[in-house]
């Protein structure tokens, strides 16, 4: 879900050192690691995207629950099991009615629980799952299930679950280990409780961030004997796994399903396109017609922003680091320059580089009264924020997520989301595009624990093309969109088997 | 501010019957009126688009305030003035921070205080005005009041005040009759508060859906020998202003802002194109990218409407009874059809014709799933709402202003804000869209009040062409955008005055 | 068909000091008369419209005819009738298919012809008209012919008839004076054989231009007591007729149908857009993507250039005179300057203002080489043409309509049209939009010949908003487009009548 | 030049059988060979690109050049030299003006001429080239020269040459071997001239289309012990070269330029945004606006096609075989059908596919009268005109590339280009997108030439994504587009080298 990681400009495939983590001293990582804090911090958003689905009010009001931990409380659901810890069981009603709307906007996952069902083909699977703890989380591990697997399941974040989803799939019998606001020895301790377990052993994977993996390789190396194979959706945790990789110690196939071409065109270009009106609008109300705004970045996210704004009647400049990319931004019709040009006379400024400091002091000193200036690529890097944290600057928090940096001359600047990603701090991340995470995550699955010997190494790989084709034409069926069929004589001519891949790995999309 | 009233579709000039009001009995008037009903409900978000400034939490905070009557409290502002009704002069300090945020983002009337100020073209004006009490009216008043006008104000909604800029406005010395919350015994007593003074008599008058001008001519109606012109502004009171105008009974001029084309454009087709996309997002976080969505009419809101959401890969088709609008439509691009024909595919639908019941039972019955309808034309007449609150149906409220509307079957419709205005009710409306409002009424009050005798007689007049030119040139820097000048041959080859008008009055932009 | 003249820019209801043209030296009138020469120029372009059809080569190879004049031969067609006068009768068969094929591109012709043949609204009218004679004007008279009237045509251009179109009416029974290629003398004997027949006397006019009005006045001034009505289309002639009207001496009433609403949207925002690319690319080859371009005007026709530029990748500037316009074009997105700002950087400069001397030798020496030059605007005054014809300054042709201009160093600006209007130049004009042309002609005539004694009155009429509505209503089936209808509750509501006017006069589309 | 061949829909990289020729016959293969056909037929719409330029009419007037073969003059270049077979050595100062004026728009290789000119990259290379011979391939041969390479030259295509411009260069010294309208002897003769000379043996192939590869491998296969590589352009050649390497017949590395990423993009998506408006108005003049379209594929030629006709006011449908190009066309708001869907409705159908029969007799039997049937994709195999070729439906040739297929009962479809390319046929290649191609030829042959031993094999390689960049980079000062370097600090972060390349090489741009 961190976009802008991973296609962004030119960072897009070069992991910064700060990522190349020893895990040797775990303590340590977990303290400094800027990913996480950065994942840490739009949990509240993700969380927010269940609210997709109009949740009612109520399911947020767990606010002033008691204050007990978890883990000290004593919990069975209606059917008397008890393997499992959530915030509180009673919440699963509410959890329920939230899984239920969510279904309704996963129809990938729902058909294929229905298509996939007669054969069972996650029959005898043992997954462990570490992820984010929502209502579409929760549509995934319920077609999972209904594909014949066992799930047990920790949250990767410790504020981003959802306790009433937690509580309801607690209730439906998936041993959960997640509540929103664990503390950290909570976090390794959940991730703990669904690995070891007494007369049960995973045969499978699905990782977000690395942490479970890590876990295991460090607690339970043995445990790997029995593992088939990891998937991993996250940036930072598919680049641990190709460190593994190239460390030569990745002693199971794994799935990096980050970069699937369906998967990163919905979290890039699509999604941005429309998250970057979204985000400046609720933080600032802010109409975009006859704005200057330059765009940092023409990647997929900086793509998706300058149509976007050029479409509202924005007049936007491109700055790229890239030749082809500046190319392509010219022939889109927007003039490409350095920063420096045009940083004087921009109402607007919006990073996508997945690089660091882009958007220097320099720059902001140089900035009109009221620029507005947000991040939509990478971490928290990408502008210089703590340049701005000097005595001479004032800072007033005039919104959630909206600050005021004051110069001493009065000149303000707009800093939204303190420079972290406006997309996942400001709005919210439609149901459509996790349908096609985690239908993407579903598929991987299928595809590792079915393969036949040999087919997958000790290595990292993409989801096969044929899968990625086949997650777009789950989610065809949304738009009423109509496939046409190759006639045998056809894919005769083009040498192509009727049912995909209809196009080689090279191919640009 | 009640866009679609105005401009759209077939209605947008014909007032439909519940507005023909008798001012005979105005109190029974006060309860039934629609128009007032639905601006009413909309005053939280045009209170809301204060926040376009940025404001901090605090100057909302005042719910929790003592509940004592403003009428019942003796106030006194820090020189000891206390010729004005607010709720609490303490929170001046919040308000006065407010105005001036506000006063960075209306550069158009800042520049009028500055070009004019020197020839006080308002001096001796004493303006009475009724209106919603915001920090951007708060700059129109302030702006008057540097002009050379005396002003007294009330608020023209029980419910649109923001108490801090009252408070504001009374610390500077204004008399303002202004409180969230009156009462309507309270709302008619601060007009009159407003009028009926010793030794001071208004000489024009700036309103906003009419009650003022009608309280003045019920109660007071040898005041308009002195009074030299009206301005109105909402389509409710320009409607009014015509009905008088025709009866033989309007006694002043008045001046009818809301049809001036700057104004018309920005409230309907800027406003909208924006508003529209901010609005389903707020309530729905939906992806707009592949959804089938039919708008209904195709009148300048229509036309912002379907740009904003062709833009965005929504796949628009257009409703419409007027042959020439439907064949604008043709030439942008959308399919133009009966409601009938695409009802039962589309994802969401959107009314946009100023017309009533467009959106029937018939239709909401033939609906698919999880559909959305939402109204951006006028009042709340344009879906009908009313048959959808049968016992068969049941309603579920899941968020703020989102209910779903549920079938037997189970098939749920979301209707966003009960069918009232999506763009007054779930996003808010741009200072700057604010900010051409005011600078047109500004100069409506100087062209009504330095007119030579018999310029205007006792009739409803459009602003002066130059003027409505005037107001335009005033937002230009805003966008650091440089106009030509004629040479002398060519306003001499051209037949035009270098200064303008340029267009004839029938000229359609 | 002389766009930009209508709507552009400031100009726009202008006229410049030598369109006022007294009546009194008619020689000279017509040996200076720019427009006329203008129109002139693209008599070539307007009949290559008519290949719009397909048209077989065939039909335009009769340069080799022979060089007798018309007036010396005696012809007769089929039926042995001689009243007419055109190049060879035996070319009917090629102009018959001609006539055919648009016939299919005219739908809203055929459809009043079947519409109001039963009830022959014009039984008894007698109309002298005087237009371009092209397959499509062939259409129109054969409708009038089948809606009951009588007509006589004349060439209202000495180059553009169609010799083919023009002898195909001819045998079919049209009194027809026209062929290409007349001379002045030929241009008024062809009126006058229109006009002055024995026994036969006009009671309507149709006009482009004004030169058979003219002629009336002059030789048959008593011939206006049986004439019932003028329907003028060009701008000159409508404002000839306005110039008669301000001095007492129009004596019938005049329909001005260039400034319907209909006809102007075609003739300038949905034709440019098309034709400013199709025009650009005929004569030069050039890519659109990434270049610079600034548009000179922002009315009807420069905003149908700038969205066609920016949507193919361009990078749009304006520059404007008025300030409405001015912001409308920094609210789609077009960055405002003066000419000056930019006129060193840009590869293409389009004029559309309507006004002279836009484009000075001075920005002319300031432009980059390579520099593309055009008009859309105005007669040929928009570029300063004349100011390039100097000694030092090179031109070579290089293509049809294409100059290069080359300074002493080397630099070249390239000239298309030699500044006249590239869209007639330099593309065609669809059948679809003479369509729109034709039928609200034809309209107009059926108005002002029923029109019950004293509806119109020696003055100058728009079309009557229903029948601007009808012409549109016509032209829907074209695109499948299914108009909604009012039901009598809305209608009431709406105060409408079900079947239109559904808009006030000053409703601007 | 063959769009469509690669990167259409499916077909994209899988050669049809008529493709897979064996070497062993070649005199029927260069009988049936459809590509090589396809190819002649757009040779004429290839040399018009030249006129790009602006040429003069002059250099088009040799049709009444004398009849004499090349083969059977003598003729000397005014430097006494003769080792070159022109039409005409008369024409070179002709030629020379084409070769200047392209110059102007090929500024990336005069650049290269500059910046390699003082190392001379290719001092000692001798290149034998068989291309098309047009101004833009001069610029590039001269570029070569400039860089210290020995050129010999010939066509590939029999009717491609510009006569004047191969003058030129035989005028300058280029051994140039070719003519308008060669026969298939001469065409092998020439190929045969270039590559059989006394004391000169080439060591660098630049080929299109493989004919010159082929020669040498079948009459002069010792000729690679000396040869360090091969540079092919077209699909054809690509296949041809994929194939020998298959079989282990490739006895040098090969460089596919036809591949890379800058001219893939230009090639497809950006020229056929711009051809697909071109070609259909230079045609038909038909109007967009309100036109419904099907456009039968969406890779980059399709998405081309259908981001300008949208743009255009155009209803676009769109059919794919795709799951994945289905759902970008989803996303991007256009609905995805089968063409049966609408077959019945829409007025153009638009293949861009690369597949066989995709718009079939059925399909055309369905179409409405008018409908309009062109091809954007691959050679001329998408539409079935074969099957339109029966006795029962009659054809007429409207215009040059027009056809009226008219049905027994009277429907006619318009079919362009005889279902050949319609923007090779029918409208023109901007020398830009010409000069893309060159500069990565000349790139690709630098590579090759001083490639250190061992970094290419006998294989076929793509280009180093760091001349793709720097191909773009050469070309951004056309867009006074201004490049950010990355600092020494962001560049180690990102894990970057400061020149690139800065992409993987799955990037998908």
């Amino acid at each position: 879900m961190e976009n802008g990681d991973g296609n962004e400009g030119a960072s897009a495939f070069h992991m910064p050192e700060w990522m190349q983590i020893q895990f040797a001293d775990q303590k340590q990582e977990f303290n400094k690691r800027p990913t996480k804090i950065g994942r840490r911090s739009l949990s509240r958003s993700i969380s927010q995207s269940s609210t997709d689905s109009y949740s009612s009010a109520a399911s947020y009001t767990d606010s002033s629950d008691d204050e007990t931990s978890p883990r000290d409380k004593q919990q069975k659901n209606s059917k008397g099991n008890s393997d499992f810890c959530v915030k509180n069981i009673k919440q699963a009603e509410f959890g329920r009615r939230e899984i239920e709307i969510a279904e309704q906007e996963m129809p990938a996952l729902m058909a294929l629980r229905k298509r996939a069902q007669g054969e069972k083909p996650l029959a005898g699977a043992k997954i462990v799952g570490c992820t984010h703890i929502t209502a579409q989380t929760a549509v995934l591990m319920e077609t999972l299930g209904a594909l014949g697997a066992q799930c047990r399941w920790a949250a990767c974040n410790i504020y981003s679950t959802l306790n009433e989803v937690a509580a309801a799939l607690a209730e439906s019998g998936f041993p959960v280990f997640a509540w929103k606001g664990e503390s950290e020895d909570d976090f390794w301790w959940c991730i703990d409780r669904c690995v070891n377990v007494e007369g049960w052993q995973p045969n499978m994977i699905l990782d977000d961030g690395g942490d479970l993996t890590h876990w295991i390789y460090k607690k339970y190396p043995n445990m790997f004997k029995k593992i088939k194979g990891i998937v991993e959706e996250s940036v930072t945790g598919v680049h641990r796994l190709y460190q593994l990789s190239k460390a030569g110690k990745l002693c199971v196939p794994a799935m990096n399903v980050n970069d699937s071409v369906t998967k990163q065109k919905f979290d890039n270009l699509y999604c941005c396109r429309e998250s970057i009106l979204d985000g400046l609008k609720r933080t600032t109300d802010m109409m975009f017609g006859g704005k200057q705004v330059v765009v940092c970045g023409y990647g997929e996210v900086g793509k998706g922003c300058c149509a976007a704004l050029k479409a509202m009647g924005s007049i936007v400049y491109v700055t790229e680091i890239d030749p082809i990319c500046a190319l392509q931004a010219c022939m889109d019709g927007f003039r490409l320059v350095k920063l420096n040009e045009v940083i004087r006379q921009v109402d607007i400024v919006i990073t996508c580089t997945g690089n660091k400091n882009v958007v220097t002091r320099e720059h902001l000193d140089r900035m009109k009264n009221s620029c507005i200036v947000c991040n939509m690529g990478h971490s928290n890097t990408e502008i210089d924020v703590a340049s701005l944290r000097t005595p001479e600057l004032t800072w007033e928090r005039v919104r959630s997520q909206v600050d005021h940096v004051i110069w001493p001359d009065g000149k303000r600047i707009i800093l939204l989301a303190e420079g972290r990603l406006l997309n996942l701090s400001c709005s919210t991340v439609p149901t459509f595009v996790l349908s096609i995470t985690a239908t993407t995550q579903a598929l991987a699955l299928i595809e590792l624990y079915n393969a036949p010997e040999g087919r997958y190494k000790q290595d990292v790989y993409l989801l096969p093309k044929k899968m990625d084709e086949y997650v777009a034409s789950l989610h065809l069926p949304t738009f009423d969109a109509h496939l046409t069929e190759l006639t045998d004589e056809q894919a005769k001519y083009l040498g192509l088997n009727k049912n995909g891949p209809f196009k080689p790995n090279y191919y640009r999309y």
